[in-house]
């Protein structure tokens, strides 16, 4: 296996070129290096400049039989980072590829490649006075908007779910031939960016969480900036008052007046995003709970559950919606408030002067409240990263990277139908259960679609105090498997964490069919999200 | 093969009973029918009753080598009605399997079996005094909502594209094997109804428009009926205002005030819903043009382009959408009138007063309008078969059947974007050489999502005048071509054409070799959308 490696390495240095075949060990440990436990090697990271490299890359693989792993920008925090799900496998760093190949304002889309980050689509569209808004996940401004989207990640405008707001993709399979899918495989096709489906099976789908080809390009479908733009917070102080805000949001999400995913997080997850863990308050003790959790509560004007979300439209639009949101949440949200430009404008100017009547820091709840607002105009921002340094003794630095930190996270995210009895019962079970294990139950809940919650459990500690990591990942897999036995599955796992999914039967072998037709020598990114079959597994 | 077919006969029919295993020759001969010529003999229908059977029933297919061909409920009129595209395919009808099994009013979806019809479910609404509304196509009430949603076809509410409102198929694969997609591969998964793309690789897009398995069952989203709902109608009387109609509704569709699709049906279209062929007027003449044309468009008062449309909202909601309907398509429609449930009933009660002041037959245009009408709130009609009667001499029966009475039809639906220019020239590109095959361009135009129009040219005949089946198939041959080459591709295709799709190279390999993977006995839907291999075409 090294031998074969080694070879391929001067193979793909005469493909890449030597610069971009990086066997340097700290580079190396870097990328094996998650926000969690791993202990998958990489012997070398392979960095192709276009399509045809990454054709050549692959082909180089299968005949030296070394399995590759693709990353784009490799900011998967929180799933495993840049680590492959299977250990010896080569990064192939997609970074370079960042180009942005078509653009239309008219018909609003880009196409563009892998190493395209938001940061880099934001500047773009700005660059251009754009009236076209894209969608951003908080991730990071550098993550990849590919890579990304083929997570299935989300983000919170009206085109928050990012795989369904795609097409177009051009693939490499595994045996390094070239596909693209729906239109766009037939010549100068006019719909190519448009139309998702395209004519016979539509194969978007068998690309996204799979690892059955390294998608190259993508159109991504941008959205047209609305006349107006208003946010709207609201809180409730109790636990109990959750079931109420889902069930009341819930018709306006499903008859379209609220176009975008609504965002509720609890305490703790807006105190994390906030301030560092309390630690002399606490006297070191963890988790954070009783009398310094509800003292923090109230100096930060913390609701038991906070939403924020936000009305896109005409004036006339936001008004109807915004009479319709308040109907509605009238005696289930405490603090209903909208924000839209000039408000945010006018409190940053006034914010201390109003601190000194009112004593609450407005500086420090704008300084949270702005990107959090950002975010919902599609802007990005590396502000919840700081959150993941919500565990360490030490300032967060300027230049934010949780890997490199030792930062502790584990993103559990379990999907529930966007209703009061589930959500109430998902996060009461998530919150006993991962106090328990003692980590500070940080949870969202997104109505990422009209009918469905994406239920956001951060599990964030610090991987410099021995034997967290371990008491993190069982505090995870419990999460997992409780969870799983009341219903509720992760929309995505982590790397480590993918064979959970596999239970024998006709999907899986179904899975391993295809992975076995377009990958014969199982070379593309072994164990990602696809189950493997019983030999494959044995002989690695 | 014929003794092959003989011996599976009868083990089919001890799966599913012999009285659901049909030989007789006219049953036979009306399944081999559809709206133009076809060639292929279907040498038995099989009716399973469950999935057990279907399962058997696939089972059996490979141990004797004999293809069937699934429909649901056969209405793929335009493109094939029940008749399979390659020969000797026995029929697995799966019209017995009509439950709906499962239905939810808070959470706003239904779980429903292949023979459950537009009109069935569209009775279950109505019996429970549901508050959801379904989306319909004007296909036929008795058509199948899966088959419908299989074939990607659309509808006229804000639920319009079907295959994007669907998820948790669950599928009997080729060797006969069972899988579920989505979320519900997992024990009691409480989001299988809700969530469509699950976790791992999304698997949705490959059983439709294909034959990689058969939907035995699926989940269908509805939407919940809006506070008020009002239509709206308008005409162009120039064909060269059509593209400043589509220029002026795209940002309206784009920025989510048009939530559904908007339809624009040219003076053919619209007039082949009103009245057969003027044969007396024309002297037996056709194609129809000129004089005759002008005469019955002012008599009717029918635009070179004619608009239909629906808001949906609450009153404030839909009050503002026009508001902005009316700013945008100022000075480019002529005629902008909306309608509403009061203002129907008002002029259905006075329409004999109307007509006798101003001699127009309002009550044949009412009887257009309400089915019409009707579809945009999602109510199943057969009003739009009329319109596959227009070449004939008779006038159509009551329970109308075009696959019996000869009704010649052909449907060829390019999609193209949805920008004036565009739709400028394929529907002038289409008209011309329509018009020149001696047949009457009948085109519509539906912006089924934000970027496209479905083009829709039907090509109505009478397949009882001889020579007429060649000539109508050689003018869809010309249109697919010359539409190609203008980058305007289908959405769909009519049985005797799926191979234009087949240009040979990576797509088409990777199709074939998916299909090899699932169903390596060529047992199901030989050649349906996925181009067979070179050996397995020549064997049959």
């Amino acid at each position: 296996m090294l031998n074969t490696s080694v070879s391929a390495a001067s193979e793909w240095a005469g493909v890449v070129g030597p610069e971009y075949v990086i066997v340097d060990p700290s580079e190396l440990r870097a990328a094996e290096t998650a926000t969690f436990a791993t202990s998958h090697r990489v012997p070398a990271i392979v960095r192709p400049a276009n399509r045809a490299e990454v054709q050549e890359c692959l082909r180089i693989a299968n005949r030296s039989g070394t399995p590759v792993y693709p990353v784009s920008s490799g900011k998967n925090w929180g799933y495993g980072s840049r680590v492959p799900p299977s250990d010896g496998c080569v990064l192939l760093d997609l970074g370079r590829m960042n180009r942005i190949v078509d653009f239309s304002e008219e018909m609003a889309y880009v196409t563009l490649e892998p190493g395209v980050t938001q940061a880099q689509l934001y500047a773009f569209l700005e660059a251009r006075g754009s009236r076209l808004w894209m969608d951003s996940t908080g991730a990071s401004p550098h993550c990849s908007l590919i890579g990304n989207t083929m997570e299935r990640g989300f983000g919170h405008t009206p085109y928050g779910d990012h795989f369904d707001h795609v097409c177009g993709l051009e693939v490499v399979l595994p045996d390094g031939d070239v596909v693209e899918t729906g239109f766009a495989r037939f010549a100068s096709a006019q719909a190519a960016p448009l139309y998702r489906w395209g004519l016979g099976p539509a194969l978007d789908g068998l690309f996204s969480q799979s690892n059955f080809g390294i998608v190259t390009r993508m159109t991504l479908w941008l959205m047209p900036a609305p006349e107006y733009f208003q946010a709207y917070y609201f809180r409730t102080p109790s636990d109990s008052g959750l079931a109420g805000l889902i069930d009341a949001l819930r018709p306006l999400r499903m008859d379209g007046t609220i176009r975008s995913a609504s965002h509720i997080a609890n305490d703790y997850k807006v105190l994390s995003a906030l301030e560092q863990y309390p630690w002399r308050e606490t006297a070191g003790r963890t988790p954070l709970r009783g009398p310094v959790l509800d003292q923090l509560r109230r100096k930060l004007k913390i609701g038991a559950w906070n939403g924020s979300g936000a009305l896109y439209g005409t004036r006339g639009q936001v008004k109807e919606a915004r009479r319709l949101l308040k109907r509605n949440l009238k005696g289930k949200a405490s603090a209903l408030e909208f924000l839209d430009d000039r408000k945010l404008e006018f409190a940053s100017r006034f914010a201390p002067l109003y601190e000194r009547i009112s004593g609450w820091n407005l500086t420090r709840m704008l300084a949270v409240l702005k990107p959090v607002y950002g975010l919902m105009k599609g802007i990005p921002t590396d502000h919840p990263l700081f959150s993941t340094y919500w565990r360490k003794r030490t300032v967060p630095p300027e230049s934010m990277d949780p890997d490199r930190d030792r930062c502790g996270l584990i993103w559990c995210s379990p999907m529930a139908p966007n209703d009061g009895f589930h959500a109430q019962h998902i996060t009461a079970l998530a919150t006993g259960l991962v106090l328990g294990h003692g980590f500070e139950p940080a949870i969202s809940l997104t109505a990422i679609t009209e009918r469905t919650l994406a239920c956001i459990i951060s599990l964030t500690y610090d991987r410099d105090v021995p034997g967290e990591d371990q008491r993190a990942m069982a505090c995870y897999h419990d999460l997992l498997e409780t969870l799983a036995r009341d219903g509720y599955y992760s929309y995505r796992l982590s790397i480590g964490s993918m064979s959970s999914m596999s239970q024998p039967g006709s999907y899986s072998a179904l899975l391993q069919r295809l992975k076995q037709t377009v990958d014969p020598n199982g070379v593309l990114a072994p164990a990602r999200y696809v189950p493997e079959s019983a030999g494959k597994a044995a002989w690695r």
